[in-house]
């Protein structure tokens, strides 16, 4: 389901995410409006046609006139804004986000909010290896997952909401997950593959891999490109989930590592056949590449 | 530089490579021959136009009308064929591969080989997830590298002839290196990013993961999906230079994971620095896809 046409949206924080929002819904013909201190970030967007209005300060009539409201915002940034400005909102405004970690951010918001308020957390499960809303671009919504997040106290209207709005924007899938199944999941899915990533494009200093790296290592390093402000935080937020997520993986390691070290040849094919049926079951059609 | 119009080819082992060496080589006016023991390869080949002859043995005749001779078998069954079957081919033939280890190989054949024949080693870095000459394709060696892999024995003459097949099938990038610095590298490039899929695949036993994965999770497992006896066969004949990658890699990849259970913000910040620095010296410019 579309969200309603009329519902007016205001985005807080006009970076990559917040910029494709904007992107999304103004192309859709919603009606937009943006808060960012980066004032040539809100130049930028009213130029493009993203936002019809903007304000550096967090503007009360702008936060009056809002029905849905979006935190695009780093995750520390949301509890502190919300306590601060939420009295100037009307009754009945949803909030979201599209935070990546949820537990940290969902119990502490949803404990200091007004009562006629509703926060319904989101992760747009969507990025780019660069930012800021220059680079804004809601095709990265098509194939990707939208995840909502709901707790015990989110009420059905809230939810629906929150799922359209991951439909009007596209995304290919959309499925919900409680804060901490989706904290554990996002450890694994997501954040325990930029830790590999990172770690395989730092622990070789050859400086003339680039004329020999095929598309198996390019594949597994592009998300080594990665904002380390932003990702240091996500990792922080959720380092219990990831900590186990990445014994696991050192323990797979490992045991992987002994059966080459002794010549075990039938342990490793078992190894092998075991990743190929489990691959196997989420190959997408199109899915190519070279495997050198 | 392109092959010699009139070199006559005869691929040894009608699989996915060769089967790929043998329909690029043909649609561009190369009379390929080939031998393997799979009637129905042979006569899918014949029937697509991808070479002019086959046989299921390897037939003298068809030998000694070779002026290359390309191995597309495993490695461990290529010092044996030669063995037994260089005396037909002629004086003069150039003998080369495509094997994706190169010191246990090169050196035992160059040693066996008849005088007046010569062998120089090539590696493709090109592949599919799937095998078999029914899913060739020489469309996987334009993005790719074509590496040539001499020893102190080559000639000028086979190694220029060796490049001309990378160059003639339309190879991206061309380069040079010795057996051991080859294994060495590919152990890095291709075999460490193997296991790391494997394992990363291997490491949960979630059957809903399908439901969250995004980008990052599917560039990095890729290639978990892998014909288990070809690359059980290449670790193990590479297994001294990939446990040292792989020891590598587990190192810094504890050293990350310190820096997390320490809650080492700025240790964390640096080491994702490094990654986007060293990535972004290989980046292409058309590269996107999402990261979640």
């Amino acid at each position: 389901m579309k969200l309603e046409q009329n519902t007016k949206i205001l985005i807080v924080g006009l970076g990559l995410i917040g910029g494709s929002y904007a992107r999304g819904f103004s192309k859709r013909g919603y009606r937009v409006s943006a808060i960012d201190p980066d004032r040539s970030a809100l130049e930028f967007a009213l130029g493009e046609g993203f936002i019809e209005k903007g304000s550096v300060l967090p503007d009360p009539a702008l936060l009056r006139e809002a029905d849905l409201v979006i935190f695009a915002l780093y995750p520390h940034l949301i509890v502190p804004w919300v306590k601060e400005n939420q009295a100037a909102f009307a009754p009945g405004t949803v909030l979201s986000d599209v935070t990546g970690v949820k537990a940290c951010v969902v119990y502490d918001l949803q404990a200091c909010l007004r009562a006629d308020l509703e926060f319904i957390a989101a992760h747009p499960m969507a990025g780019r290896e660069v930012s800021g809303v220059r680079n804004a671009d809601d095709a990265i919504f098509e194939n990707a997952n939208f995840i909502v997040v709901p707790t015990d106290k989110n009420t059905f209207r809230a939810i629906q909401i929150c799922r359209s709005v991951g439909e009007t924007l596209g995304f290919a899938r959309i499925s919900s997950l409680p804060p901490r199944a989706h904290d554990e999941m996002i450890g694994f899915v997501s954040q325990l593959t930029h830790c590999i990533a990172i770690c395989l494009m730092n622990c070789s200093t050859s400086e003339h891999l680039v004329d020999y790296t095929g598309d198996s290592f390019r594949d597994l390093t592009r998300i080594a490109r990665i904002n380390e402000t932003m990702w240091s935080e996500l990792f922080l937020l959720n380092k219990e989930a990831l900590l186990q997520q990445m014994d696991s993986f050192m323990e797979e390691f490992a045991v992987l590592r002994e059966l080459l070290a002794n010549s075990d040849r039938e342990g490793l094919k078992e190894k092998m056949r075991l990743s190929t049926a489990r691959r196997a079951l989420f190959d997408r059609p199109a899915e190519g590449g070279n495997q050198e």
